[in-house]
């Protein structure tokens, strides 16, 4: 089966590099950012507003995708464990999910959100209402 | 930027067909299912325990990946809006997230869950654990 992933846009962030980036978006670090789409998706953002509440799916294009075993946030103090029981970025297929709240919409395919801990240049591959009970 | 999933396991479901599925995993008709890893990735499972709260994310191999505007949840007396602010199935990237408890796993790779709506040989693409403070 075919399974290959479209970027409808990309990250443009002033997080530049992993080292940099926090591990969660609700940690300290985590930055104000813009999710610059493919203008040929912009008709996709219809009856979109600010402040709606969004899951954000992005690409890990920085990622090692054959480790089965990790270290749970890096920690090399601590023991591995499978990577399925955590939210590794290098993981066998290396999708991002980011919950971020929408600031403003710009023209054409812009999107203003926070907060989010994704490095400048990340792919974007879908975006979501956040489904009511989930925060 | 090669961007090509993995299929890492099935679902194995009592739901056959896109007509019987629920549009929401807490919606009636939301069953328990069985995810079939492939047993190569049974290491990623190390140390996930039963009660586990997850987030599965399948991806919806009957979609079709061209609209950008639909009606919500299918509702066709409903006027079509953004398929970026909907959970519709047909998307440009069709990824399913899922939200389900492990209630039980079976050797080498199997995962027993619950409740879930996606069909019958359902691609599975990741497992993470669920954030703290989400549902």
């Amino acid at each position: 089966m075919d399974m290959q992933l479209i970027a409808i846009g990309h990250i443009r962030s002033s997080i530049k590099d992993r080292e940099s980036a926090p591990k969660m978006e609700h940690e300290k670090g985590a930055v104000r950012a813009r999710i610059e789409l493919d203008p040929a998706y912009a008709q996709g953002l219809d009856s979109m507003e600010p402040g709606a509440q969004l899951e954000l799916f992005t690409w890990f294009h920085l990622s090692d995708r054959t480790p089965l075993m990790v270290h749970p946030r890096g920690a090399t103090d601590k023991p591995m464990r499978g990577v399925f029981t955590t939210r590794s970025p290098n993981r066998p297929n290396p999708i991002g999910l980011h919950r971020v709240t929408l600031i403003s919409i710009e023209a054409p395919a812009t999107l203003i959100v926070e907060p989010l801990e994704a490095i400048d240049n990340t792919p974007v591959i879908d975006i979501k209402p956040m489904l009511k009970g989930s925060k």
